[in-house]
C-alpha cells in the first residue's frame, strides 16, 4: 500500500511525538460508519436507529428497543412475540456459569459478571460452532444467524447472571426466571423473589431503554476491538463489561450515589463540587462527557423518573435532593460552565435503583445488562466489514543498546 | 478545546464517511509515545527497551526479561533475586480462581483463562485497595507500588492458571508450583507433574522472552482501552486475553498447527498456500503482519529453535516438515510476495510445544502467559498519562423517524 495523508479534525488534546501528531484518548478520530445510533452532542440528542430516544422512552420497552437496535428496525406484533419467546427461553445459566458466579459471590458483582460471560461463551455450543468458523474466516448467512442467536442470548442472560450474583451475595437461594414477566420485572423477580411494584419495573424498564446504545464508547470500543481479532462475542461482551467497570464510565453510577449517601445533606454539595474543580482533585462522578457539551438527554429523561419515584416513595437517605443540589453548584460554577460539563447519564439513574433496594454494587451491571445490545449490535455491525485493530505507539527511547552481563551491571 | 485538524500518514486502507475519512483497523495511528518496545517493520527488527531480541535470546531468560520490559532496565542480580522471589511467593492460586478454573476444565482454556483472571482480580486485596483509590481519581506513589506488585502477581499467576486447567482437563491431580525451578521449568513442572527435559525448557523459556511485548497489537489496545475507563489491571489483561484468543492474533499459533497436522505431509502444502490467495479464501495462518513487511525476527529466532528441537526428538508427525514446505511457498508465490506477506511469530512456535505433549488448545494461553507482562507494562505506561479512549463513529442513517405504534406497523 502506498501511503497516504489523511486529515482529521478533533476538538481533542493533541499530543507531539517524534512520530507525528497523538489525538489523545482517539477524540473524534472515527473508527467504522454505523447506522446504530447517533449523537448531537452540541444539542444534547440521542438516536437510536434514526428515532428519539425521547418517543422511545414515552411509547416503547427494552424488548422492542432491543429488537431495534440490533435489527434496525422496529419489529412487527408477531416479530416482537418471537423474539420476546426466544429471550425467556435463553434465560437460564449453564451450570458452570452459576458455578462460577457461586464462587466470586463475595467479590464486586462486574468481577463475576466478566467471569460469567466468559463462562457461558466456554460452553455454548453455537459459540463453539461460530468460532470453529472464524477461524478458517468463514462468515456466510449461516455463520451471521448464529450470531444473531448468539447475540440475542447474551440479551437474554445477562439479567439472570446479576440476579444470582446478588442472591448467592446475600446467602438466598436462587430465584428462578418467570416467562411471564417483562425483561425488566423479572430482573427484579429474580433479586428480590416477589413480583416487584408496577413503577420499579417501568424504573428498570426505563432504565434499559435508556442505556440500550451510545456509539462507541470505552466499553463498545473494547468490544470491537476484540472481535476485530475473530474473537468471539462472550469474551469480547466480557472485555466490555470489564471496561465498563471504569469510575470514568459505568462505574460512575456507583460512585454518583455513594457520593450523595456520603454527603448526606444538600448544604454540603458546593463544598463536593468545588472540590472537584481544584487541580488534581477528584472528578464529580456523573459530570461531564467526551461527546456531551449539553445536557445529556438521557439524564434530563431519568431525572424526571427519579422525582416521580421518591415523590411516591420518599427520599428518606436524601439522595434526590443532595443530587439536586449538586446539579444546581455544577449548572451555575464557572469551571463547569467553561467547560461545558453537566449532569451525565450516571448522575441521575442510581437514586431510584437504591429506593429499590438494589445495593449499589449493582447498578454498573444493571448498565450492562442495558447496553449489552449495544455492544453485539456493533460487534456484528462491524464484522461486515472487519479489519484487525492495530494502531501504533510512538518509540521514544534509545537503540542498540549493548547486553551487559549481570555481574558487570 | 478548539477544532484543530491533525495529520495522519498511514498505508492502510481508507473508507470515506460523510464525517471524514475513516482509517480502517487504526493503521498507522499513533495512540501515545512508548519507551517500552520498538519495531522496525521493514528491516524486521524488534527491541525491548533498547534491546535487541536477538541479544536476549541468547543471553537472557524470561524472569530478567519480564523485569527489563516491566521496570525498564536490566537488573543488578540482587534486584533480580528479589524479583524471582516475589514470582515465586506469587505463583499460589485463590482457592475461587482454582473453583472457576475448575468449572471450565472442559472449554477451551483462553476462556477459562479469561475467567481464572477476572476472578483472581476479584478478591486480590491489592487490587481492591487500588480500585478504592481510582474511583476517586488518585493514582499517586503508593498506588503506583500497588498497580506493579499486582503487574507482577498476573505474571507469576498465569502460568498456574493454564497449568491448572491442563490439569483439570486430564482430570488430574494438580500440581503446586516448585519454587526451586524457574518460571519456564516451572510451568512444565506444573502441566506434567514432573522436572522438565532441559531443551523443553529452554523452549518455553526462549518462547517467553520472544512473545515479552511487541508495542500495541490488538490485545495490548484492548488493554489500553479497558483501563483508560480507570478499570483494574485484571480486568484489563482479562479483556486482553479476549482479544489474544482471535485467530487473527494469538489464535493463530494453535490454527497453524492444526493445519500442518491436517496436511501431515509436505507435498500438499502447495494446495494450502494458494488456497489462502484465492478471494475470500481462508487466511494463511501465521504468516502477514499489520507491521512487519519483512521476516518477522521472532520467527527466524524460534524457527532455529524448532529445528534443533526436532533434530533432538524427531518430526513424527512431519511438523517441521510440513512448515518449512509451507513456508517455501509462500516465500516463492507472488501473491505472498507483492503483498510482503512472510511468516509471522506463529508460524513455527507451535511445533516444539506440540512434540513437548503440550496440545495445541494451549498454544495461545502459553503466548498470554508470556505476554502478559508486556499488557501490563503498557498499562503503567499509560496511566501515566491517562485518558479515556473514547473515538466516533459516523452515523449514516435517518434521524427522526416517527415513532408508529405496533398494531399500525
Ligand atoms: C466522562 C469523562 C471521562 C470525559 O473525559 P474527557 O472527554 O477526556 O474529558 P477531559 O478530561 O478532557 O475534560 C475536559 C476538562 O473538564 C474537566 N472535567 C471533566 N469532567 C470533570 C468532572 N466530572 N469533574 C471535574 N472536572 C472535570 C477536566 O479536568 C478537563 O479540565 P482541563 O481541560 O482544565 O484539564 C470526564 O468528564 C469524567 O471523568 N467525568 C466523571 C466520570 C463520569 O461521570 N463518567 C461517566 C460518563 S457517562
Ligand atoms: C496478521 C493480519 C491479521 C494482518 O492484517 P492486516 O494488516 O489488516 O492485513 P490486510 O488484511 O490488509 O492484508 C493485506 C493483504 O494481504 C492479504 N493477506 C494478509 N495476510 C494473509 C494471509 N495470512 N493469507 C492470505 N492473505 C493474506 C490480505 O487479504 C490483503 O490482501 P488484499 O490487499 O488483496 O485485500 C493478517 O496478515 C492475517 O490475517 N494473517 C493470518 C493470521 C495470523 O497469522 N495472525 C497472527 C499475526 S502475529
Amino acid at each position: 500500500m502506498s501511503e497516504q495523508t489523511v486529515q482529521i479534525r478533533t476538538s481533542g488534546k493533541v499530543l507531539q511525538s517524534p512520530c507525528g501528531p497523538i489525538v489523545h484518548g482517539l477524540e473524534d478520530v472515527l473508527i467504522k460508519n454505523t447506522t446504530i445510533s447517533d449523537i448531537d452532542g452540541e444539542k444534547g440528542i440521542l438516536w437510536y436507529r434514526g428515532y428519539r430516544i425521547e418517543d422511545l422512552a414515552k411509547f416503547s420497552n427494552y424488548e422492542e428497543v432491543s429488537f431495534l437496535v440490533l435489527y434496525g428496525r422496529l419489529p412487527t406484533r408477531s416479530e416482537l412475540k418471537e423474539y420476546e419467546r426466544r429471550l425467556k427461553s435463553s434465560r437460564d445459566l449453564h451450570p458452570a456459569t452459576v458455578e462460577v458466579i457461586r464462587a466470586l459471590a463475595k467479590a464486586h458483582p462486574m468481577f463475576a459478571l466478566e467471569a460469567a460471560v466468559a463462562a457461558e461463551g466456554a460452553y455454548d455450543e453455537d459459540n463453539q460452532k461460530l468460532i470453529e468458523a472464524l477461524r478458517v474466516g468463514r462468515y456466510k448467512a449461516e455463520e451471521k444467524e448464529l450470531a444473531y442467536r448468539i447475540a440475542e442470548k447474551l440479551i437474554a442472560k445477562l439479567p439472570t447472571m446479576v440476579a444470582y450474583h446478588y442472591r448467592f451475595s446475600k446467602g438466598l437461594e436462587l430465584v428462578r426466571p418467570r416467562d411471564d414477566l417483562s425483561h425488566a420485572a423479572n430482573f427484579l423477580y429474580m433479586m428480590f423473589g416477589k413480583e416487584p411494584d408496577p413503577l420499579a419495573a417501568k424504573g428498570i424498564d426505563l432504565y434499559l431503554i435508556l442505556h440500550a446504545d451510545h456509539e462507541v464508547p470505552a466499553s463498545t470500543f473494547t468490544a470491537h476491538v476484540v472481535v476485530s481479532t475473530l474473537s468471539d462475542l462472550y469474551s469480547s461482551v466480557a472485555a466490555a463489561i470489564a471496561a465498563l467497570k471504569g469510575p470514568l464510565h459505568g462505574g460512575a453510577n456507583e460512585m454518583a450515589v455513594r457520593n450523595y449517601l456520603e454527603i448526606g445533606d444538600p448544604s454540603k454539595a458546593k463544598e463536593l463540587v468545588e472540590a472537584a474543580t481544584k487541580p488534581g482533585g477528584p472528578k464529580l462522578m456523573g459530570v461531564g462527557h467526551r461527546v456531551y457539551k449539553a445536557y445529556d438527554p438521557r439524564a434530563r429523561i431519568f431525572k424526571e423518573f427519579s422525582r416521580d419515584y421518591v415523590a411516591k416513595f420518599g427520599d428518606p437517605k436524601n439522595l434526590f435532593a443532595v443530587a439536586s443540589a449538586i446539579e444546581h453548584e455544577v449548572l451555575n460554577n464557572p469551571y463547569f460552565q467553561q467547560r461545558k460539563l453537566y449532569p451525565n447519564v450516571d448522575f441521575w439513574s442510581g437514586i431510584a435503583f437504591y429506593y429499590m433496594g438494589v445495593p449499589y454494587e449493582y447498578f454498573t451491571p444493571i448498565f450492562a445488562v442495558s447496553r449489552v445490545v449495544g455492544w453485539v449490535a456493533h460487534i456484528l455491525e462491524y464484522w461486515e466489514n472487519n479489519r484487525i485493530f492495530r494502531p501504533r505507539a510512538c518509540y521514544a527511547g534509545p537503540h542498540d543498546l549493548q547486553y551487559i552481563p549481570i555481574d558487570q551491571r
